[in-house]
């Protein structure tokens, strides 16, 4: 992988790499937050999967986590939300295609070769990482929007990956949703049954989750009946999963409502990643 | 005014309005941040002046002093960097005309007309939000590079109006640097004399100021040869005015650099602000 840009941030590094991706068969970028403690020894990681139109970039400069990635000693990774370059399929849509990855394997055309975001995550990039910078395999994961669907798909899939989980007004129930209905029809096919795989209600109906789980939501969120979650709360009730679901009063769905209550989620996986 | 956005941000409001200014002669747009204590009772306020090719946004968006400003107390009150929009003079070079503003009132065409932003931002803006927000004579300035300079010049004109002043890696002596010689050339003309008043090291040596300054500067700043540092240190050196000037190891001169310190200067200036 190759360094793209490094900045001095909150006394760590905040990192931008590109490298060619098999999954995915183009180049892609992802940017890394390495903490101070990070130069002595390795750290615990948090995954931040990005939302709709996002690159690796936007939580990088708007977000705010790394001055407390610094204070707990965490490490960050910022993904990109999909393949992109010369020969990636697009769509004229905002929601679909280039920015729009929603963290699953497509399988139908013209997606299909490019679009594999799951993978690429939860295998290639997650190998990446762990070999070639100073982190632990105790590894934290949220996401925004979009990528809080894909942060809570991905634990909830793979418990064994991730000691903790969070979420910012996370899409929990596409298979239920115009943000996720079109592009699971158009990455995964119209049988819906292979959706389901990727859909965190119905994973936390049928499996549920190791630890606790904490979700902010915004009370003012302008998509907040695309994000459906009323249908995770009901999920998460008939379950008794341990789970932490904030409403807040006035908060959209922007990043000044994710920077708000980064801290929050930075000390939450803190506490269960620097603990065993 | 007109309230264009308003996110709700660590308690408070992250507002962007836009307002007709007689000064430049154009619709002009800032934002201001206010803290939960606002809505009890009018709080001080810290002015953040932006850099070159900055709008009111950057700063608002990456900067992340909304949560120190909650935590302390105070609005904040993000102007743009110059005049925009049908009319206004413009350079296809990034460091004159819009988005380069550099804080003067020009006396020279194609920039007389519009390009006033000294006075805008003491004046005009000022007036402005004391008379239309809730907010106290208590105010405090600080700003990055070009808005560096625009803090320590109107600060230092303006002791009256300023209690507390710092700044992020300013222009300290655009006499002598490439980042103001043409700037000054352009807006103010070949007449040197002109230019003293916009020069905080001149200003320093001849008047300096009513108290404590912080400045914060990366060692590893890419445009440190134009900034001059050396020039400010020896004008306050050879004066004894109460300075802290702090060279941060690996740091350069991008937003992860302010964000870095931002709380540190939040809190210098609720130190001076909040107490008489």
């Amino acid at each position: 992988m190759e360094l793209i840009t490094r900045n001095r941030c909150f006394g760590g590094d905040q990192d931008v790499y590109t490298h060619k991706s098999d999954v995915c068969g183009v180049d892609m970028t992802f940017a890394v937050y390495l903490p101070p403690q990070s130069r002595m020894h390795p750290v615990p990681l948090l995954w931040y999967l990005s939302g709709l139109t996002c690159t690796h970039d936007n939580a990088m400069t708007k977000g705010g986590f790394q001055k407390y990635a610094a204070d707990h000693g965490l490490a960050l990774v910022f993904p990109d939300t999909s393949p992109r370059g010369d020969g990636v399929a697009d769509d004229e849509a905002y929601d679909l295609g280039v920015g729009a990855g929603f963290y699953v394997n497509a399988t139908q055309d013209p997606w299909l070769p490019h679009f594999q975001m799951y993978d690429y995550v939860v295998k290639e990039l997650r190998n990446l990482v762990m070999d070639q910078l100073p982190v632990t395999d105790r590894q934290g994961i949220t996401g925004h929007s979009m990528g809080g669907h894909g942060a809570l798909i991905m634990a909830l899939r793979n418990p064994s990956l991730f000691v903790s989980l969070s979420a910012f007004a996370p899409i929990v129930n596409p298979s239920r949703s115009d943000w996720g209905r079109k592009q699971f029809s158009a990455y995964l096919g119209e049988d819906e049954a292979a959706w389901s795989d990727y859909d965190a209600t119905t994973l936390m109906s049928e499996v549920g989750w190791h630890g606790d789980i904490l979700i902010d939501q915004g009370a003012n969120d302008q998509f907040v009946d695309l994000l459906r979650p009323q249908a995770f709360a009901e999920a998460v009730n008939h379950r008794r999963q341990p789970c932490v679901m904030r409403t807040h009063a006035g908060h959209d769905h922007s990043y000044f409502f994710v920077s708000s209550f980064a801290g929050d989620h930075v000390a939450w996986h803190a506490e269960r990643l620097l603990t065993d």
